[in-house]
């Protein structure tokens, strides 16, 4: 038999009812003018969920991956200089990739759990007065460690260093559930997903770029068909793809902003901290530090929560899945066995997120931890009886 | 934005998603023999969970309400005697129902809390020499209580007393979520519906009858015709329904048995005494009796918790809707605004179950009840703890 | 593997994408506010298709027949006179209805095939000056025979009797998909289901009452407590059922309510026209006559169609069936083996009406009816090329 | 209101609700052991599809374009000789591809409307002698031009050359509704989608790889990290994407596995065969030529139609969508205004097929061109009575 608890992994979210209906739609003809008022809308309202008035938005058949890809190929050239912190798996995994395409890549090795230290990015791009550094990357929330960066204080280093290279950020865990402001820090290419903050399945890889990285295109020399933009410019100039493209994901794009546009922005941001805030207070009840070095990184899409030293973290989420069928995040990396993951973001209500805590309470507790049932339970109970929700009602 | 908290009312239950699926069908032709491929095995896959092998089954697109009806509208005629124990809210609707009928129905009063008085029964039969009582009822479950009584003391008494009378049982909040034996406690007619054990929508009655109440349709005088078990017995050896069927919705019916089969009836009756059990417990941790008034009585598929003197239940129930968005049932008739309802029936887990609880105690403090956070949440997770689950991944 | 074809039996219909995800909700607390969200809309969508402002209609988890029980019994007492026509299966048992429920009732033969004949009621009526006729039946479209009668000229007809009689209509295959004016032709209680002109599965029994009608329920001595109106009443008034509702067909039926009125009921009846007009075009070109005696009377929803003498009208369906995967409807009762009937009402558009009448030349051909292939195809493109449809391009 | 025809365009086809249902997910945890109970069957049913055992099959979130480019930069170095054909706007656009990858290119100019001359592939490879020439392309079904080639031709050609470059397929229309031989035709790569033979929405790129081919990716030079099977080997071999993978979309390639395989592929390639061969006798019944040039080089998925000169073949697909709400595809490249195009792949039916020709009959004649009204139609239905079909009853 069937039955249906929540999921806690850091991205696919729940999915809402209504954006699963919006996904499942019979076949319709993409080159037809109906493909036209998905794909416009859809664009148009990541770029307003980018906070943003002018960049292109993009939108491929791939995942957020493809969308480093995509901001990589269409802008540098083999033997570009790029500028990039690693401090967790995923931006581990952007820095492979740069690697792979035969980039000069100048990486800043971060402890796992810290942010990206704006002002050594500062003191870098001075001393480059050559400008050989032609894009600085940065992830704006680390999914491995629920680590958020101030994406803010490395435009204000470029631009203290006057320095032209691109800004990139990887918002794929942040973009649609933290603040996040594609024109108002200056970022020049920014990628997502479908899976995170637009609560859809994996299935689409969500790239802005300004009119200055668009500008490069023209110029960048690695090799690209399938990510290429100016074949996407091509195609949306006739409401098209350049290929055949997923409608029904993409008319779930299209509803998932108007639903975060219809709460609005703010409240969508408001509503991950007070959930994020309740995970924090029961981790704190049950004594166990955050991966986040400090309160100002905490990410409030996903918590790493570090287990005793000598403790396998990865039982946890083994057990949690085997015992009582609910998914956690393992660690990855570096803090592989050291922290899991609690994921809270897009479609989740403090009443769900009650059910993963008591779960995991009671994981700890039969793997051996010395944890009290309840406590963590009560802890965020508090905050969230203290900080009332607009209830959700709606249910189709 | 619309969330999708699970709902904690005595049904309709949580839908699975293979059910949802089930019932979500294009249109088939009803008179094809593709229908009967569905109304064959869902008849017989209700004959097994009521644990008979020779009662007849009959669905109609209706209400446990059109089963009530179709029970006695086939089997008695004006005038005819019922005796019957009014313990709550549906069975004084039964009651209710048999009066505007013209039965002659001897209530036999009980406190609501309490269960059926077998003993009670027996003397009134002993004492119908004349066998003016026809039909003898008896619900299974009070669902307004939360209170099962004994169908097997019933049927022992009506034995001991030599009695002919038809045992009629309103199963609705017990088929296919508590023991239920149709044959083994010598049910004439069983009356349920859709939206409980079998965990789909409203919109089916489903009623079984013995050998004996079926023989009695010919005789009987009341009116009917929509809940006509004659046409039925017509349509149904055509593989066809007298009137247009709720094709999709039988389909979830056949596919409902098949999972209760497959898992295993005494697992499903387990799997719910667990969830009751931790429900309970998290009663007892808050201080707050059941309304069901021995543990002999309690019912695995609902609770119905006291509030103190004074403190209006209800409240409990607009909050916890208002402010959590969570479904909780209200108290009903003679225990209006003194208890509250929590639903564990059908489609729900452990790990839902106690977001449920946790929603309880923040609604419950919010209205200053002495309730303190996470308690009942720990009285739960223990006995989850101690009594694993096969958890549930199977997702569609 | 599965193919789908529509289908074209006369309801259920071919269900629309946004009726099926309507149909299709989790399960929410029918006690709460948000379903009278959905029944009021629901009630007054039902009333406006009518055209009617002051009818009540009341929705029941049942079906047509349910409906004519609905009528009958919130109306009528044993014994009270009924007046009504015999032209079809359906008048037929609505008539056997009457008959078991001890209902006086005179019956009008007329040959399947016809109409109603007002004129004869009118002279029944005048006889009557007792009154002793109570309800004056029609059936407004005769599904097993596609024939209509006039319901205005029955009105006419009654009050030139200047008889108190009630006027019952059973609008079960024409309400939503053909004029119907309940209050333009003084009818007091209007029977319909969900699965006809509402394009939903069945599961409905849909009743609209005149206050002359309602104001019977307080005498009329029948038995009933599912159909009971008065329950429906106070349940309504409280925004809820007296028992549990079919949630996701209600909500189903607001939103058919809202899509037939949006397109606006006079081009609905337009479309039904138009569709109706290539079908009996196409029976026209085979040379095979309809059962519907006389053009006036033709039907916009179904066609019975006569084969020539000595032909079982009834493989036509079965090999269309099991040959080409489509459905049509048998002859029933006078006219089984007579007739077979294509369904054309609600979900349709011409292009699948042409798949329909293509399938039934294919059969014809088969079975040895001296049909010429395409020639009723022909005939039928050429009236939907003459009478251009709006494009039906919105998928969900 | 929205109804429903069924669309003739060459993919996205038409989705079997089945797979409708199969890709609507639920969350899952894309990193548990459930999401190997998906990959592996999804992948091994490609793989028999395919009719290989040995190949290894790659799924990417992406499409048939992200095939070709996994095809070419898993296996080949900048400069690296490349044997195409073009003769149609998708071979063009491979080519495209492969010159934005800086291969050279050596192009074989075909007719747009023959096959891909297999003789000239031999002469070219035997002049090569050097074996600059890495990889021969060939696209087995040319979508746009409705052109099939002979694979086991260039296979037998390039063995008789003695020629050891790869042998890489463009099978995206082809595969899972024509016969496609991975093995029997010494295919190296081959490349399709998820939405023509697979019948799901685009959003999938499915790419096998012969063991020869796969030792390709150590030495292969050209950038990739999001499509790099070496990534994915790995990911795979802890049942696992490298990213996250589009869950719902693969369990719905699971399932049309699973329906393929269970109808028989050959049934599956003569069910094309049959809808195929009716659309032809339309044609020639209408007296419009196909652009495929001969009777050997037809396809069996779609048909372009040529238009008589100085008609704007365009005309008819715009016509069919504005007044019929029926998608056609249009001409593209070479043949665009010159044909439009009938697809007839994946899940659809005889009856179906009939209305889409139905509709090009009226579009023509309401457009002008001298058709007679049901004469192609007729053409066709001689064709399906003539050709049972097993009827598809299967609703869900």
């Amino acid at each position: 038999m069937s039955f249906q608890n929540p999921v806690f992994i850091p991205g696919p979210t729940n999915i809402p009812e209504v954006l699963r209906k919006a996904c499942d739609m019979p076949t319709i003809d993409h080159r037809s003018p109906l493909f036209g008022s998905i794909l416009h809308p859809a664009r148009d309202g990541v770029r307003q969920v980018l906070k943003s008035k002018n960049a292109e938005v993009y939108i491929f058949p791939s995942t957020g991956t493809g969308g480093w890809e995509t901001a990589i190929t269409n802008t540098l050239s083999p033997g570009d200089g790029v500028l990039v912190a690693r401090n967790g798996m995923f931006s581990h995994r952007w820095i492979d990739m740069c690697q792979r395409h035969d980039l000069d890549v100048q990486i800043v090795e971060v402890p796992w759990g810290s942010g990206i230290p704006a002002e050594r990015y500062g003191e870098i791009l001075k001393a480059d007065s050559a400008h050989r550094i032609k894009a600085v990357l940065a992830t704006h929330n680390e999914t491995a460690t629920g680590v958020k960066s101030d994406i803010a204080a490395i435009r204000a280093a470029m631009d203290q260093a006057n320095h032209p290279a691109l800004l990139m950020v990887d918002g794929v865990s942040s973009i649609g559930s933290m603040d996040f402001q594609f024109d108002g820090w200056g970022v020049d290419v920014a990628v997502t997903g479908s899976q995170k903050g637009f609560m859809l399945t994996a299935g689409l890889a969500i790239v802005g770029f300004s009119p200055k990285a668009h500008a490069m295109t023209a110029s960048a020399k690695l090799h690209r068909t399938f990510f290429d933009i100016r074949d996407m410019d091509k195609g949306y100039a006739n409401s098209a793809f350049p290929y055949t493209p997923p409608v029904g994901l993409m008319n779930g794009l299209k509803t998932a902003c108007d639903m975060l546009l219809a709460e609005g922005l703010d409240n969508v941001f408001a509503r991950h901290t007070r959930i994020a805030t309740g995970v924090r207070a029961a981790a704190d009840a049950w004594g166990m530090p955050l991966c986040a070095a400090s309160s100002d990184v905490q990410s409030d899409t996903v918590s790493a929560i570090c287990t005793p030293d000598g403790f396998d973290a990865t039982k946890i989420v083994t057990h949690a899945a085997d015992r009582y069928g609910v998914a956690f995040g393992v660690g990855l990396g570096d803090v592989s066995g050291k922290v899991f993951r609690i994921g809270h973001l897009g479609s989740l209500t403090d009443v769900m997120t009650l059910s993963g805590l008591a779960t995991a309470e009671m994981v700890m507790a039969d793997l051996g931890l010395p944890i009290q049932l309840g406590s963590g339970v009560a802890a965020a109970q508090e905050h969230y009886r203290a900080t009332p929700a607009q209830a959700q009602k709606d249910a189709a």
